[in-house]
């Protein structure tokens, strides 16, 4: 995300005074419900869905995601790439390829 | 998230061959699976929470918006800006400040 | 459910003096947390899963549905009769019949 | 539930042709959907809510819940015991009493 897109977020919830609620646990419980209704235009099925919704309810993730980096002065960056290490370690190239199974099953 | 960064994801499902099972259905799941696992975090109080987890959980929400971005071939800051448009409207600065309510109860 | 069956749940959380975790909220959490570990069964298939995991998780979900209808005091056949009724009003057979779209899209 | 209530779910199915999007995956993606639209109900606040609409959405949660159970041919009472009895022997009332902790934590 750029920095101006970031800045257009932090100034709608500014401008609303919607900080307040803007805690970690609700912001948390935002990111899942907003994941719940991405989740729902594959509900019945996975090939067909409606691009459009797919966007929209992404791009709410994704809003509220930036909301909790926020709230938690967390940088995007530097916590994917923590993970991402973790994920290497976890993942071996010459075990995990082509195999979706968990780490614990590798 | 800087262009190193997602290279790094891209590469880490590409070194695996995993991009076959990333159908926009799969990372969908995904995506409320792991924020599922971010809400635990908050579970039992809103206030004491592990920021290491919810760190590494909240990165893996990232990683598979991530992916579903690559998937759908979307670029996010237009997806987010156009949602963030639809956000404006929606909630006009006059009548939502301060007010958590949706905006069809505004 | 048997009323034994809804017993055995009860003093399950009595013996652990863990009703004073058990706020509405908190369980909607902990349904949503345990239906994410029910989705994971089938993250990267359809069709492959493991059962018992299943049914474990399963179960996970429908022990904090009964925890919250006993919060919130509320009567299992009631509601789901209510809602029922709803449903059966919105999705009337011979539009709904053979098709999965959403009722405001028949 | 009692059986009258499994019954008119049953019917319901039946009636629309609908068990054939009654996937086990479909419905474990439905559970979490409705599950996260209970939560919307807690969103911005944990002690003000509309009962209402948390029955509805609880309901729905149920009834794919049973759902599931018969797509799997799968008995409540036994998959509970099952649980129950595992969760009795993970957290020992001598060491949860009072505790929201993990039982990996105790």
């Amino acid at each position: 995300m750029n920095q101006k897109t970031i800045e257009r977020i932090r100034k709608f919830s500014e401008d609303r005074d919607w900080d307040q609620f803007h805690s970690p646990a609700n912001l948390a419980k935002s990111i899942v419900i907003e994941a719940g209704e991405l989740l729902e235009c594959f509900q019945w099925s996975d090939s067909e869905f409606d691009l459009q919704a797919v966007k929209e309810e992404l791009a709410d993730v994704l809003v509220y995601c930036r909301n909790l980096l926020d709230a938690l002065k967390l940088d995007e960056d530097e916590i994917v790439n923590m993970k991402m290490e973790q994920n290497e370690r976890k993942y071996p190239v010459d075990k995990a390829k082509g195999r979706a199974d968990k780490y614990n099953k590798l």
